[in-house]
């Protein structure tokens, strides 16, 4: 490494206005190059910390204990787990009755949308108001998001009862089912509290945001094709969710089992539900229609099939619901048996999906209203929440999407809104179930599909062709998997495709040849900046991503290739020779011994044709790893240079004719 | 995007030799900045080709196809399959002598070998030459390695010997012990011919040459433990490989199960191994010194047993050899039934490890010599050698690197001197195998032993814990995984180790600050470079990585950590507010849609602290995607510079006091 030493280095040291003329010569009449820094070696166990904090404590999580005395630190550790008991002390009656009339606003959308999503877990309709009784209460307590809307939701209502019924019949075996229901509920609360407690909640992140809409897209499909039942009014319907089976079982019942009083109400109040939607989304002001017109459908197409009795020109209705508030169901968990493990990984399933969407909202309405959201504390929140939903009688909970939209909008200010359509859950299931029992099915399905229907996102999936094709397929794939196949595989999919694109790129970084952007000193992809030229003798190129074993014969071969490529076309417009290949580090964060290896045999096959290696630029770890590996020795220790412009600046002038 | 015109630019050109002075202020006294360069949109079918190319052809198979006649294509067609019609033509007498002398050296180091090897697993020892009769000569036919010796190889064997006695007792079962061991080679062989053929041979890359020395290692040791039977002469013993069983059956059997007469003749001929390996290694020259040690042995213990009767005192002897060249054994591979499928899973096993074993070589010799190795062609030629092998009771036969070097260093010119080496055996088949009857098999383990220990390399170990800590756990975890419990879980643990570390490093890469190098327009890592220099009222952050779903959330969040203690930083010591967040984007390759969404999630998050976000060098592809997404609008496109240094040089001036 060379470091020429000016006469005058002080003089040299510049303040930020005359940064874009630091570059000069020095007074001997030499430029300056900057030598490149080794940085200090730090020790195993300190290295270690690092990687582990970094990895499971990026977010500083303990940055406020910092400090402190012990009993403030006892207090915010209390404050940590029950954030109630930080914004309580600052609760007030202005913020109330923002979180009064949010709370009245989501439980009137709640309602009706509970007992529509029970349905489509293949449980009785109470169990939807159950879920959204407890599970809000908690999470009121312990979680940190304050525009979340909790209560059952679609996609994971569809995903548990797809995956229940592949095992117990819900309808012959219902007790069992029920149980089964529970017990998956309680380990998709274990699953969001061990992510979470364990500080593994990064883990979701690898669900990419591509495959999250293909997957809710795909499964809004299969939803809205679900409803056709209801909305049909046909009796024998497949058990299958995909596309074919259910369009076949539709087709099938189309001369005898379709019931015209239904189809009339059912797609009439599709209409008005639709309609009060396109209004609340032309309007924001408005917000509150599409939030009340499922609970009017509800009371007046109940009133109206009580009053004409359409119930026996075989419109179907909720026709039994119970009447009360959760009962307890520790009991009814499976504990042990072969249920145990098969409730296990459907409630690791639904759990983690449940999770994706509750952290997915989470972060939307604290980016929104810019405050902090800690994902690990959320989970444990979540995972708590559902752990105690399983034993009264509640299924996976979690936040929702179009509900949390509406208590934004409605204006409320803290978790205080989740209490009040807590308490209106309560009174429901005390006063008013037995009302519901005249409800036509058909109803629930119209809610269900203009609720559903929004998570068909096509814009973003549009948007997601116009700016990454790898990101596309990923969504296609999630997509065609849930609505062809079922909602598991469309997950696999999602999640393969997901990693093949990492792996992908740590396989075949690119590599590209580098020139001289006009008039500056900076060396870029000559792809990308058609004016940048070559230096000629010197072929420059820059490996982008760390050097790694998966990697590194890819990457001597592919500079290999360069090279060869070049002395081709010099060769045959009978240019200069190559005399000097420069690698451009700066984005290798890391090497590994494999990718050490490789720029030795690199270095073997360039001496063969008498070019020599110079490196630019690389990185702490980079060059740490050098070091310790003997590398600068073979290479020489003048090959390494802070920048491209530095190694051309010492070689141009060298060069042989 | 700000682009200052010079007012005559032509004389701002500057040639190599002024490049250290280009950076400088245009005639209107405003800094010149260079605009970002959008690259041309490629068209989506051009994409996919271009990542398939990479993926699959990086190496650029067909590169000598080009502008070539018909004839002529199909005259290399066939010289690349069968590159001995290539070098074949240029063959000549001078290259046969050394062709002459390699093969005999290795032949005489290969029989002893063969005979032990086919022990570890658990066959008869005619299959050890059988392995090195036919292999070969296929593989010279077919093969492009120069210097590569192929044969039966410790690791493999011992492999296949522990996979292969899970399923079936080699000694009650010994028919259908053998069958299996053809189908598993038969299916080693497809499974090597498939990943050439469908050029996926970097997939054995996810190895790591760490994985790999701790794998070997282990094996070594493995090995080693394996050959205590043999050569304490001890008739009872485990069956398990991992260290502490075989350690107990020793010492179980110290009183009465060892034989001193074995003891003394292994020993003494281990010792006379060891020195001439040692006699070799100081000194190349006397390099065949240990090659024809192990031959000389055999001659020797065997006349010794033949003279004295030995084997009356308890010395274990082969005892029985079968005479005649490779019987057919298509009829024996199980095309049906339970084993095919165990067959295929145990050879797929072996095969890929054998690869492993082989690519390393021919890469190795490669380099040396510098000539091109194509690996998927080589994986076609060593697929078909095994194919071909299974069919002619061969198992599994590989690169042996031990015989390679011995190749190597006798002077080999071509693959000739493997078929001077099959011609050897093949001699040795028909004439002298019945002498192998009295050789003890104390003497094979010795051979055994002396050949494998150089695999423990305690060199490399230390280098890989010197360089790279991860790179040693990967290691070390192969390691003891093959020590204390079997080869497969050694193997698996390297490999689950081995994509930890690519995975940790996608989720969650470097994010630095950088400085300004004193004298330069280059900004670094502060802490690799400490006397870097923070610019006031600008913080510059540097993301080491492509920019995916799966750090996405993390780079926002790392961001935004670095400002907040910036901030509370200069809050303390009562400096200027950070105005400019820049993020340097050079090492960002890439970037998806979750990496957009984080980025405009950070964009919000800083509008709320009234930073400003500056992006500087954004790379060809993350620049299309931004625009594609239109984010360059949302921060405005004068807010995205070429280089970092013209992002400061263009705020530095506007900052508020």
């Amino acid at each position: 490494m060379s470091r020429r030493v000016t006469d005058n280095p002080e003089e040299m040291e510049t303040d930020i206005s005359r940064v874009a003329s630091s570059r000069r010569h020095s007074d001997n009449g030499l430029p300056y190059v900057h030598k490149v820094g080794v940085p200090p070696k730090p020790n195993l166990l300190k290295e270690i910390t690092e990687t582990v904090k970094e990895t499971f404590f990026h977010d500083d999580p303990l940055r406020n204990f910092k400090d402190q005395s012990k009993t403030r630190k006892l207090v915010l550790g209390i404050q940590a787990v029950f954030p109630i008991l930080d914004w309580g002390m600052s609760y007030n009656l202005s913020k109330f009755k923002g979180d009064l009339i949010a709370g009245l606003t989501i439980a009137s959308l709640c309602i009706p949308q509970d007992i529509g999503y029970a349905r489509l877990a293949n449980l009785d309709p109470q169990y939807g108001l159950y879920s959204s009784f407890v599970p809000p209460l908690v999470y009121a307590f312990m979680g940190s998001s304050r525009d979340i809307a909790i209560g059952p939701v679609a996609v994971v209502s569809l995903l548990l009862g797809s995956m229940l019924q592949q095992e117990l019949d819900p309808v012959k075996q219902k007790l069992e089912y029920q149980r089964l229901a529970f017990t998956a509920t309680f380990f998709a609360g274990i699953t969001q509290f061990v992510l979470g407690f364990f500080r593994l909640g990064f883990l979701i992140d690898f669900l990419s945001h591509a495959a999250i809409v293909g997957f809710m897209g795909g499964a809004a499909i299969t939803i809205s094709l679900q409803q056709l039942k209801g909305l049909l009014g046909i009796k024998k319907f497949t058990k299958k969710t995909d596309i074919v089976s259910v369009m076949r079982s539709v087709f099938v019942s189309a001369h005898h089992g379709w019931n015209w009083q239904t189809i009339v109400i059912g797609v009439s109040f599709l209409a008005f539900l639709l309609v009060a939607k396109f209004i609340g989304k032309k309007n924001k002001k408005y917000f509150w229609v599409p939030a009340i017109a499922p609970l009017i459908s509800v009371i007046l197409s109940t009133f109206f099939v009580f009053i004409f009795h359409a119930e026996k020109h075989d419109v179907q209705i909720v026709r039994h619901i119970n009447r009360g508030i959760n009962p307890p169901s520790v009991k009814e968990i499976y504990f042990s048996g072969e249920y145990l493990s098969k409730g296990f990984r459907i409630g690791a399933i639904a759990g983690l999906i449940a999770l994706t969407e509750a952290v997915a909202i989470g972060r939307t309405f604290a980016a929104l209203k810019d405050y902090q959201l800690d994902g690990n504390k959320e989970m444990i929140a979540l995972g708590t929440m559902n752990i105690a939903g399983s034993m009264a009688s509640c299924y996976v909970a979690t936040g929702s999407f179009s509900r949390s939209a509406v208590n934004y909008m409605a204006g409320c200010n803290t978790a205080v809104s989740n209490i009040i359509m807590s308490c209106v859950v309560l009174l429901t299931l005390e006063l008013i179930t037995p009302l519901f029992k005249y409800t036509p099915n058909a109803i629930l399905a119209s809610i269900i599909i203009s609720a559903v229907i929004g998570l068909i996102d096509i814009e973003a999936m549009t948007l997601l062709y116009k700016i990454d094709k790898f990101d596309f397929l990923a969504c296609m794939g999630a997509f065609l998997g849930v609505v062809f196949q079922s909602v598991e595989i469309g997950l696999l999919i999602a999640v393969v495709i997901s990693f093949a694109k990492i792996l992908l790129q740590v396989t075949r970084p690119r590599i590209v040849v580098l020139g001289k952007v006009p008039r500056t000193t900076v060396y870029r992809n000559i792809q990308q900046y058609p004016e940048a030229t070559k230096v000629p003798g010197i072929l420059i190129v820059r490996v982008d991503s760390a050097i790694y074993f998966s990697n590194s014969n890819y990457m001597r071969d592919r500079i290999l290739r360069w090279l060869t490529d070049e002395e081709e076309m010099l060769k045959e417009t009978n240019q200069q020779k190559i005399q000097y290949l420069i690698v451009e580090m700066s984005p290798v964060t890391d090497i590994d011994t494999s990718g050490i290896h490789a720029l030795e045999d690199l270095l073997k096959s360039l001496q063969k044709r008498n070019v020599e290696l110079v490196l630019a630029n690389p990185g702490p770890l980079v060059i740490d790893k050098l070091h310790a590996s003997g590398f600068p020795d073979r290479i020489g220790e003048d090959k390494i240079f802070l920048t491209v412009a530095d190694a051309v600046m010492t070689f141009a002038p060298k060069m042989e004719p």
